[in-house]
Order: structure tokens, then C-alpha cells, then sequence
């Protein structure tokens, strides 16, 4: 297990160094595990919409970005195939959010995750499941 | 219709004026009728992941942004509810991406839309769903 | 929040009662909460599909009902907008199934609601979420 | 293309003559190519809810039959993986749905599928959509 976790964090190491739009979106890693991630960023003025609050895309592509982290650490290089996100709570400027992915299902040619937003209040924000294609390349 | 499709244009005008995100993704406005939303943008390299292809983030954004002018352009204030996006082909820098918003139902208090993203060689690269709950706020 | 448990009980009771396809289903109320429910069933042989393991409907179905009989159990009358379901497993006749329906949001409008559905050796064989419109009637 | 079309009717074929559920559903087939599927059913009182409409659970285990008509006929086994359904008007005992299914992307491992669901007076009563995993095992 710990040889996992070692694993898991060198690919997710190598995945965000080259994440250049997790970079823009100003996101850092809080905790890497086999099949699990844990992400935060706070949310910035540009992110906003038109109707004054931040816009859905945010909230989105974080978990997108922990979802990945999660279903390609074990270095098998996993595509998303169809994800969906519930908005629960409108997001602002200056919220601190965390994205914690889990894993439902860890199959041999798919996998099933379900990633939750949480606000500075401790609030869900936003609840995102994914499910990855799992090519049996390998990421590093 | 005509009367509607000149509010849908106002309504849309001032979301994109105040839509700070959709500034940065380069969104530019295509056509826009009632229920209705068409839009361009070119894909820039700081919105890549960490595995060389375009974030899964961006492709949604860019739906959402289309969704939002679709269902709040009667001037009745939408918020998305629940939405879900299929991921078809990988999205590349400088593609130039059209996504295209048809509404599926105009309830009362809800709505249901379908938007797909078409790239410069006209394939499909991702299909987009969005339920929304119309507040009966208006934005103008 | 006792008051609101019996009020659920006997929501659901009414719901239960002219309830024809649950019954076909041979569903099984095993505990009701105020936003929450847990039902069970046998599956039958009628219930396979032309691959010989058990239709996507069934589970379907099953979470459906556990669905209703947990957004609905606060006596405001609410409806299924969007709901999805992941197969994560094969069901197969004579299994017990158990489905859990917990509430991830009560709004005003509207409600969200993740229903995990496992087997007698405690798999999960799949997860739906659901999300519901309340139409402020009454049911009882 | 014939020959592929004669193939998806032998396929279906042999499915339906398995499929317990669907005959329990009253499932005829209408049209079989390709990739597509068109079916008809009547709704009959034993498939109704606990609210007095038709339980959700009917509307997309049609679905999910012409969803597994459409993308297994190519000979190649698939099963679902992620599947939603938007629910847009009430059903209700006696009316007559008609389901099609269109492919929407035909991948080597994965395929996408949208359902829709249409009532006697050509209203859409419900939208489905499926991700389906190839197995690349045969069917006949």
C-alpha cells in the first residue's frame, strides 16, 4: 500500500507539472493515495459569470482535475468518458474550495468516481461523478 | 418571434458584458435566438492537462457558457440544476471549437437543453446536457 | 424530528399502497426516515434481459422507487427531472437487493439524492443520484 | 450495409427471444438497423406509481432495451456503464411510447447512445442517454 501511495503521488507530480490550465485555475495538492486525491484552489474575480456568480465551468473543471488525479495514479493513463455535476450551492469570489475524489469502482477497463466541493464554510458546493476509460498505457 | 429573438439578443449581450470567464476561455457570440445559443472560441495552450490534451474543463466550460445563453435569454433567470457531459474525441490546441445549444423543453420552472461541441473539421468532440431551474428573476 | 419520521412512515405507507409497480417489483419497505429510505427485493426470473443477467430497468426501478419514497416523505408532492444510474456490477436472479436512498440536498425547489443499491454478499452493483422538483402539493 | 443491417435484425432477434423484461414490458419491435433500434409499447395500469402516473423505472427500462438493441447489434457484446434519463411529461396507463435509439459515437471500446421517448400525440416524454463498454465477445 505505501509503495502504491508512493506511486500514486510521482504520477500525479508528473501530471500537474504539465497541467497548465490546473495551474491557471491556481489549484494545489492537499493529499495524493492510490485511487484517491485531494485538491484546493480559491476561486479569483475572472472566474466569475454572467450573472455575478462564479461561473459552473470552475466548479467543473476542479473536479475534473481531482478526478483525474485519482483514476490515473495507479499509472494506468484513464480518459473520461462521461461525468456529470450537481450545483448545489452558488460559489463566490475569494471561496476556498477543496475537491475530494474517491473511488466507487476500480475496474480492469473502467472506473467509477465520485468527487465532492466543499466551501471555506465546509459547505458542498458541488457533487461530480466520473467514469474513466482505462487505456493500459502508462503516464511516467 | 422576432420581438423574442431581439430580447434574447439583449439578455445575452449584457451576460457576455459581465461573463469575466467566458472572456478569458475567448468565447465570441455566433447567433442567438430564443432558447437558442451558438458560439466560437479557439483553444490556447495554457488550457492543456497534465496529459498534453485539452481539459476536460475547458470543453464543459465552454457548454455551460452556451447553456446559460440558451436558457436565461427570456430574460427569466435560470441556474443550472444538474448537467453531464460525454467526452467523444480529445480536443487539441488551436482547435476552434462551435458549440450550439438547442432547448429540449421550456417547463415553467424548469428547463432541459442539449449542447454539442463541434471542432473545425466538424466532428462531434463532446455532448452536453443541462437541466436548469428558472428563478423568474429577470437579468435586464 | 421524531413528529417528522412518523409523518414520513406514513407518507410513505400512502405512496406504498398504490404503488403497483413497486409491488410487481416486490419491494420491501425496511426503514423510512424523514429524507431517507431503505427497501429491499428478491430478484426473479422474469427480471432478465436477452444477456441472461438481470435488466438495467430493474436496478433502475428499485433505486426509482427508493428515490420517491426519500424526496417525497416530507409530504411535498415532488417529481423525478434528472436522474442517472451507474452499473457497476451484474445482477443475477435470486439476488437480495438493498437499496439506500440518502438526501445530499433539500432545497425549497428542489432536492438531490444519491441511492446506492447492493447485493447479499454487500457489493454495491450500482449508483443512481436523482435529482427532484417539489411542487409544494401535498400527498397525504 | 445491408448485410450489416440483416446481421443487427439477427442480433436483436435473439436478444428479444431471451429478454423476459421486455416481454413482461409488451415490447414489439419496429425497426432494427445498424446502431438503431425503434420500439413500441402500451402502458398497462400494473405499471404505475405510487403517485398515480407510470413509474420512472418503466419509462427507462424501454429505453434501456432500445439502448441494448441499438448498441449490441453489431455482434459485439456491450454493456452499460453510465446511463440518465431526464423525465419530461408525466406517462400515463394507456399510452402508447414509442423508443429510438441513435449512436451518437461508435468506438472500439466505448459507444454513446440517446434515447428518445415519444408519447401518442408525438410529445417527448423522456430523454435518455447511455455509455456503453465493448466487451468484444459475440452475441450469436
Amino acid at each position: 500500500m505505501d509503495e502504491q501511495n508512493e506511486l500514486a503521488k510521482k504520477v500525479v507530480e508528473k501530471m500537474m507539472q504539465d497541467d497548465l490550465f490546473s495551474h491557471w485555475l491556481g489549484i494545489q495538492i492537499l493529499e495524493i493515495k492510490e485511487g484517491y486525491s485531494k485538491i484546493k484552489m480559491k476561486v479569483r474575480k475572472e472566474m466569475i459569470n454572467g450573472l455575478g456568480i462564479v461561473h459552473g465551468g470552475i466548479a467543473f473543471s476542479m473536479a475534473d482535475s481531482a478526478f483525474a488525479f485519482a483514476c490515473n495514479n495507479r499509472n494506468n493513463l484513464s480518459v473520461a468518458l462521461d461525468t456529470s455535476i450537481n450545483f448545489i450551492k452558488p460559489v463566490h469570489v475569494d471561496d476556498e474550495l477543496v475537491a475530494e475524489a474517491k473511488e466507487i469502482h476500480n475496474g480492469k477497463s473502467t472506473g467509477l468516481y465520485q468527487i465532492s466541493i466543499t466551501n471555506q464554510r465546509n459547505h458542498t458546493v458541488a457533487l461530480f461523478k466520473g467514469t474513466c476509460f482505462r487505456t493500459n498505457k502508462t503516464l511516467l
